[in-house]
């Protein structure tokens, strides 16, 4: 047996273990009966360890020493496949088990005290444990340590290829042009209002429409399906089962419709990946910034575009004709694209949410570099969104303590969500170069050939590419801040009339 | 470390990777997407394959051999924990791993040819995934080998024990008396009617009414939940997480009802199961037959006594006033006792039932012997229908499809039924003996101590006994049809005025 048959073998049969631990992940967000978490914590335990042990043992590495001696003979894409294996394999093989252990331990504790303090809105509740995972970080990039920046080995695992220096000079760039944007917008605030959207609007019609609109955006349902969790999510157990999950919200028409046509990009994403990678390493999104570009690519360039809604409000007045009857397809077009700095993240608009997140990865790269404690972060959080939206979090809850993030360790993660908009800026971009009559098709609702454009450039490749490749490839450079801002700033003087 | 608490780790993960491979089942069952059938089979296959495996590799081996000589020094419930493995350590030792991995993929991609088989009322969608399944059960009991009739090998992973030897002569009498009191009731059935069970009931009501009863009776929804299927199931990921599902009819009163009451059965038995032995090979029921002595002990001994209608019949009038008003508590439950021969396993009463098990497990055994072909089924049943019943289905899915069984592998599996019906009549008599109130808790709505009994005599022991050895010490004596015919005879005078 060629030893590309034998890592073929292997990665099948990681692959399912993984594919059977998202099951019962989902099957945890959205059925489980409460008395069971504690036996369900046991069986994910379980099947964690016998994925590490499968990447890591001794089989695994003889696997590994044996394909890089059969490379040359393999075709392109078997290349690639083997390649992303060695990586993981790699990776998964430097870190210590009572390091990753040590990290599990402390990561259930974390997002315990995080909720307790989150409730109490007392960060000190939180303190010890999150200086407990900035150590444990520390020591994991530290024991990588290929690069330039300690932050760098984290950020890596989220976005490979990414380092501080190349995303901080896109970063700042996007800073001082979204702040210049935030100023035109400001004296413009009266001619746009968003209070359509917090009427009421029937939860079951609310989920009706949004599956709707996604089946008709292309996700499709004979390998996918939607239910209600209490946070949104997409997860796949293999691109023939993409599960997606929403919630509804009876008085914020945002939350249901909006989160579903998100996570239905991610979903697309997933469905679209070739057949040719199932069960491989490959068979997944490239990057947390690539999967982002997809979901976010529908939800606001496609969805909040007003070409969009030529298409859509029709369908969405006669669902809820009271609701929306002094409505026209121009002024919900503004309801969902206002621009107003807030408190919260997550309910940021397209624009200022770059500045949540920049907040974030400048705290997260000073405190891996031990330039600021963790018992600062209360301080410079606030210091940072008074600077940067130029309002000041009443207490902790409000402000530091509003994500879940750093109490799992997903250190390095945030900088995904805004590499997600600008590369889905990039993309769409590229696209409207090759299709110019795009935006037509969007509003006559034919979203094939987008989905389509989508799946060739970027879904069937799935991890075979890293992701500053794909955007070279797609875009013809790499990752700048430039298409996002014309676009969005485009978007916002045509909103606000400026 | 000791050999038994080595053990008891490799019976955690064995359970856990059990417990997913459940998870799996379950959701393909009720919300997996369609497209998704071969990469779930891939998964199943996975899984299965690892925990033989893991049963049967070298470390098991050696664990086995010092738990072998640790026995005499480990407690009494130590010893038939470390027992119970070790039986399923010999069977898995003897069959191949390709063989179980075979039977995987086969049941999972057999149980959706069953589905459209069916669906379209045509054996032929069906026959060639259930030859497979047949050959491949035969290679099985060609290598477990120990018996006198081949299917005894498989008989026994259903019931330990049962032999085609001991299981013949009681189901020969069984039928006998079957057959004479269907011949006393025949010119009777002008006495009962059972029309009101068809007509029409809202589904929503009649799942809420269902639910609420099997509240009632113990069933716990903090370690539990209830679904629809095609076909109503109960499984369990350890006792803590207990799913049962239901089918709903609108126009058959009885479907989810007695369906859910049924499963509940099933699920109580499981939640019974004494928190000690979980994560052990003991922490299931002891047997397919005592699982259905439990599931039938409600369905039939409670939820079709006179006693208990006498308290639920006012509940049920109260949701279907219209359809119930010409109802009292005598007439509903000489309704839901009417004894007429049937097409359908699942929706015929409780006496000529036991001649739909004995059907099967005549083809079963005829299969496995090799004296009639699966390409025989469709006529070889319509035969045998005529014969016992002495009424023949008009197609395929109202005759030989009707049941999922042979579509996973469970060959084997029928003739439980029946046990649980002789094991359920057993176990009433002498739960009788002890408390002679009960009719009387029945009467009152008061299942405590009904399900604490079953809790302290069957359900706490899990695995540990033999089912031979439950039923021996809960009534006093080896498997009889005596109770059974003795109790449906009495009730049968009792409805048809004999």
């Amino acid at each position: 047996m060629s030893a590309f048959v034998r890592l073929s073998k292997k990665m099948n049969l990681i692959s399912d273990l993984g594919a059977a631990t998202a099951v019962l992940g989902w099957d945890q967000e959205t059925y489980m009966p409460d008395g069971a978490v504690a036996g369900r914590a046991e069986q994910m335990a379980t099947l964690s360890s016998f994925i590490h042990d499968h990447i890591t043992n001794a089989d695994s590495a003889s696997i590994v020493e044996d394909v890089k001696q059969e490379l040359p003979s393999l075709t392109n894409r078997e290349q690639l496949v083997a390649t992303t294996f060695i990586r993981d394999h790699d990776r998964a093989l430097k870190l210590p088990s009572d390091l990753v252990q040590d990290q599990a331990r402390t990561a259930s504790m974390a997002q315990d005290a995080w909720k307790r303090a989150r409730q109490a809105s007392d960060f000190s509740i939180f303190q010890p444990l999150l200086e407990k995972t900035v150590e444990l970080k520390r020591r994991e990039a530290e024991i990588i340590g290929k690069a330039e920046h300690l932050y760098d080995n984290l950020l890596d695992s989220f976005e490979p290829g990414l380092t501080v220096a190349t995303v901080t000079p896109v970063f700042d760039r996007l800073r001082i042009g979204t702040t210049a944007l935030l100023r035109e917008i400001e004296p413009n605030q009266v001619n746009v209002s968003d209070a359509v959207l917090y009427r009421t609007y029937d939860g079951d019609q609310q989920l009706l429409f949004a599956s709707d609109i996604i089946r008709d955006l292309g996700f499709d349902f004979h390998t996918g399906r939607v239910d209600i969790s209490a946070h949104p999510f997409c997860t796949s157990f293999g691109s023939t089962d993409v599960r997606l999950t929403t919630r509804i919200r009876p008085n914020d028409l945002r939350s249901c419709l909006f989160g579903l046509i998100h996570e239905a990009g991610h979903g697309m994403y997933e469905q679209g990946i070739s057949p040719e990678l199932a069960r491989t390493f490959s068979g997944q999104g490239a990057s947390m910034g690539i999967h982002e570009s997809q979901s976010l690519f529908w939800e606001n360039i496609i969805a909040r575009s007003e070409e969009f809604w030529h298409w859509a409000f029709p369908r969405l007045r006669s669902v809820f004709p009271d609701q929306l009857k002094d409505q026209d397809v121009r002024s919900f077009y503004k309801s969902i694209n206002k621009i107003q700095p807030s408190m919260n993240r997550v309910e940021s608009d397209e624009l200022t949410y770059n500045l949540h997140i920049i907040l974030r990865f400048e705290i997260e790269r000073d405190l891996i570099a031990g330039t600021i404690e963790v018992k600062d972060i209360p301080r410079v959080w606030n210091e940072k969104m008074e600077a940067a939206l130029g309002i000041t979090p009443a207490n902790d809850a409000e402000g530091c303590l509003q994500d879940v993030h750093w109490s799992f360790g997903g250190i390095g993660y945030f900088p995904s969500y805004t590499l997600g908009k600008l590369y889905a800026a990039m993309e769409w971009n590229a696209m409207q170069k090759e299709m110019p009559n795009v935006r037509e098709h969007v509003s006559n609702g034919n979203f094939a050939p987008i989905l389509a454009w989508l799946r060739t450039n970027i879904h069937a490749y799935g991890r075979t590419e890293q992701p500053h490749e794909i955007i070279q490839r797609v875009a013809g450079r790499p990752l700048t801040e430039v298409d996002f801002l014309s676009n969005v700033g485009a978007k916002a003087h045509n909103v606000y009339g400026i």
